[in-house]
């Protein structure tokens, strides 16, 4: 159906609102940390990770990337307060089945030349391997001047057992 | 506490493996929609959206902004099958809070000027009005290419409520 999503919402909201208690809560992450994951549907980070509502940033993208969640991340950080971050990428990624000229190439296939104009300049930001991706993004971050003093650990969420594990 | 993140991370993950049953779930999205969101820390996508597991990719960033999402919506819709995408921003959002001068001059007084030297190019793409930033983003959205046949919606979720009313 071509509006799952909002009959989902509809029925999903009606009920989480008729129950719900925490509109107090402020702005700024009341336990100061950021999570990065990917956009994955296999994802729930609140219950995978025991996140509190109110206590942390979520933030989510293709892979998980820390580049593409840079502007994110420092207003995280620099405007919000935030001192933590766990940067979490998931086996079975999405980002492992393409690299920018086979996604370039979809594009064309699926929307035609205009479509394709719209994506050739842009980093699909695929990557080959999981646990190296984990170790590269937490480096990028840890390179910048910006981001000293900020927490960072990397890990691998397992979407087949539900497991987080703590890779650097 | 610096670690508060992992140290809930730790707990709260080893009791959502230990009744985990999700484990064969598809890869891509298996209701065909995106929800694209604000990182804030009081919205949980999950829950007040009626997400079922599996079901839909969820991307978040700071004030859940269309054009920072751009690379992921288009892996999401024209890799992974999505053609729906509920578009969900929210009342007291931070982004209303600052603009782009004033970003800059809180990193430098924060970090000094090697950090604030990284970001001076950054647009951290703050917005003065929900609404108008909804209805902005969602025709941003229609007027690519590569975004025809995507069913596109706006909302405003409520913070102080928990309830998520349609825009466009």
């Amino acid at each position: 159906m071509a509006n799952q999503g909002e009959l989902n919402l509809n029925e999903g909201n009606k009920s989480y609102a008729s129950r719900f208690t925490d509109g107090k809560l402020a702005l700024p992450p009341s336990q100061k940390y950021a999570v990065l994951t990917c956009m994955d549907a296999r994802i729930d980070p609140s219950a995978a990770l025991g996140i509190p509502l109110g206590a942390a940033h979520v933030i989510r993208n293709a892979g998980g990337s820390a580049r593409d969640a840079f502007r994110s991340l420092i207003i995280s950080q620099q405007l919000l307060g935030t001192t933590e971050l766990l940067l979490i990428k998931h086996t079975d990624c999405g980002m492992l089945t393409f690299d920018n000229a086979a996604a370039r190439d979809i594009v064309r296939k699926n929307k035609g030349d205009t479509a394709a104009k719209e994506v050739e300049n842009l980093d699909f930001l695929p990557f080959p391997n999981i646990e190296q991706a984990v170790l590269d993004d937490v480096r990028w971050l840890q390179d910048r001047a910006v981001e000293q003093g900020v927490r960072v650990t990397g890990w691998i969420y397992h979407v087949e057992t539900g497991e987080a594990k703590r890779v650097i």
